[in-house]
């Protein structure tokens, strides 16, 4: 296969936006929605006060938002640090294709660009949509292979589409795009052992400052390989033990793939959601309470006990590999948001005593997708529910009011309603902005201490 | 095998400088010097120009020296900056186990650092000693494999080597070290596909501004996994297809990989050394001129034909990639400097004539070290010479004299002849040093054009 790369670039370069249909216009405005939420929401998080500590000596001059905060960093830091808090909770978006989590390297690499060359938001959600699509084609052409191996495709992908975003809004003739997804390339990295260790989320976050930097330097004529995707010593043949270019080449600009876009409900791994959905609708429907719950049996698929078979959780980030506990905050709170990962929520007596009450049975006639769940009160009352789809999937989308309330539980603690509220209408409304810097500037804390309180 | 980053990392924490035998200090001191020639001199390529220019409007506060340059940079530029200027003229060390251009990734995030933390020359030369330990031996344990499967080692090994001279810098304990090792790792790339390209050295670069970082980051508390080298999902079963872990943790302390470092003479790929060395010597020992020969026939390793048969290279690159113009500059001007690879030598009618007249035979019977050589003059007479063992060599090492001339021809053209007599004997007395900055600012320059003239 010859010219994948140049192919690739020529489809970035000369897209308009008027090439995209609205339907994946209004896909994209959710994840750039989605992704706001998890950034501002994350940004609490202890990972990005180390990463602020240790890096900021070297920062230079306040170029950008890092959201959820005061702090004005330049840009390239700005990427990485937003790009970080998208993906700490594990609670951003997924191409379920390949699981990456798109958003995060491209819009922490673009908004922090459009803070230093300011760009209308019509401009800016097009470059975003070829960013994801540039990244989650590459991963469609490698997936499951590259993963497979060790690979995190979220970095390792991702810093193509930051590139390709920012080399777009760059303006970059086709030689230069070229370049760009090359010096992109030739930093692509991360490994799963990685996971569960801060190092996770600073992957997308390397991904959209590396992405960024070989923009810039494309831009100035840094020189790379013209053929960093399908060379023999290139991204596909040294990362992975198989690969299909069709994936990367065919059906550009028929095809997208930020559509194929879903959102976590729920802040943990997508194993478990099918049992959170369903003890949530049970709550909901019956109005059952913990006191009076006997047993819950869960009948699920095999991958949910082999990932997140956790009996007895001590800590918040535990309790996310724990199915039980996940069924049990599902019935007292209705809900698993990073709050329910607490450790106090972990802890909690009246949250173990109904975790002890949770069994599991795999079953590989299950779906990944869904649940059988049998609750039995202790007056021998019996509940039973079956989730085909759970909610978040492309089978059954969150919608917008969904993603409305995820964004409120993420933010409200952060910036306070109100500042929630502005950010919610300016994502929505993010095509009609003459300058989307707004979205950043509207995205700062200026104290968070009063914001919170 | 188990806890093979533990291991390692415990050696690096406890190692004291006077735990090195004298005569790898002595190396090391060589290795800084032909780093610091080779950074100084490669500072005004163009690709220096096109980076600066495309990063310095996010860089932070003047921190550090950029050698060869009136700029000064903050950390983490400093040491991307030098590191691409140590290896863009492809002249720098060699640790011929790995062929690892060792020096590069670990010395130029060291000598940025001490610029904001002043460090003694001892302590410096020990910690690049240590990082150079590192990186070679995580090279040894996957060479060749890593390296067949398309990685440009010096950037995927580099990384860690840098960390591990930042960390040990920065007084990590054994914990911190561990994670900036895991931190590194997770970054570690580089396609071997960027050969030709600017993309070559931005490599060393990148690996001295990740490994700094990850350093910084995990003095800080970034947390990792403790396992980045032999985890199922880490550097050395995601990165190559074969691994030895007992390169990596047998003879801690009683063997040094930087004692085998070598140091190229001449800026091209290492296979034409032992051409160019006897053509060198023809001319120093006969007197002969290009105009007396009618004949030059050179009988190699197969592979001087395979990397560097290019018959009529048209640029200086292309020089780099021809046995037969190597040969004619070696008679013509006595040597092959970055110079005599420019497009003007290339061009020049006197190289032209005198390379059109060789000729390059492969034989298998001849070592990649050596090379016979056959001068047939026009009048009849018939000069013969065998290069066992090429100068720079592990056999035939180049003296300190060598090293010096060396230096000299990088280096005056860019800092005048003074300042690069007073680089050379700070760099031989490091070890003396109370602040090892000292260094990097003797080799800025205040104003280039003024030195230059």
């Amino acid at each position: 296969m010859t010219e994948v790369t140049r192919i690739l670039a020529r489809y970035l370069v000369g897209s308009k936006p008027d090439d995209v249909p609205a339907e994946v216009r209004r896909e994209a405005t959710r994840s750039l929605l989605n992704w706001l939420g998890c950034a501002v929401g994350g940004s609490v998080h202890p990972t990005l006060d180390i990463a602020l500590k240790a890096l900021r000596p070297f920062m230079g001059a306040p170029q950008a938002t890092m959201l959820g905060r005061a702090d004005r960093l330049d840009v390239f830091h700005a990427a990485l640090l937003n790009g970080i808090s998208s993906h700490v909770f594990d609670f951003d978006d997924t191409h379920l294709k390949t699981i990456i989590h798109p958003a995060g390297p491209v819009a922490s690499a673009i908004l922090a660009l459009a803070e230093h060359r300011p760009v209308s938001g019509r401009d800016f959600l097009h470059a975003f949509i070829l960013g994801v699509e540039a990244e989650c084609r590459i991963g469609n052409a490698v997936y499951p292979a590259h993963y497979d191996i060790g690979w995190h495709i979220t970095g390792t992908a991702g810093v193509f589409g930051a590139a390709a975003a920012a080399g777009k809004l760059l303006g970059l003739d086709e030689q230069q795009m070229t370049y760009a997804l090359g010096i992109a390339g030739t930093q692509s990295s991360g490994f799963r052992e990685m996971f569960g260790t801060m190092c996770k989320s600073f992957h997308p976050g390397r991904a959209a400052q590396n992405g960024l930097t070989a923009a810039f330097l494309a831009k100035e004529g840094f020189t790379s390989s013209n053929r960093v995707l399908e060379a023999q010593r290139g991204f596909a043949h040294v990362m992975s033990t198989a690969r299909d270019f069709k994936e990367i080449t065919e059906n550009l600009g028929k095809t997208f793939e930020i559509a194929l876009n879903t959102y976590k409900p729920f802040a943990c791994g997508i194993v478990i959601h099918p049992s959170i959905d369903g003890c949530a609708q049970i709550r909901a429907e019956n109005g059952v309470k913990a006191e009076d719950i006997a047993s819950i049996a869960l009948k699920v698929h095999p991958l949910v006990l082999e990932l997140t078979g956790k009996k007895t959780p001590q800590t918040g980030l535990e309790g996310k590999f724990s199915v039980y506990h996940s069924a049990a905050v599902a019935i007292i709170h209705g809900r698993a948001g990073e709050e329910e990962y607490s450790d106090a929520v972990v802890r909690d007596p009246r949250v173990i005593t109904l975790r002890d009450k949770v069994t599991a049975t795999a079953d590989p006639s299950v779906h990944e997708d869904a649940a059988h769940i049998t609750v039995t009160l202790t007056n021998g009352k019996v509940i039973e529910k079956h989730v085909a789809h759970a909610i978040g999937s492309l089978k059954r989308p969150m919608s917008d009011a969904d993603l409305e309330a995820k964004f409120h539980h993420l933010v409200d603690p952060v910036t306070g309603k109100p500042q929630a509220v502005k950010l919610i209408k300016l994502a929505r409304d993010v095509e009609t902005l003459a300058d989307v810097g707004e979205i950043a500037r509207a995205g700062a804390v200026k104290q968070r201490e009063a914001a919170v309180g």
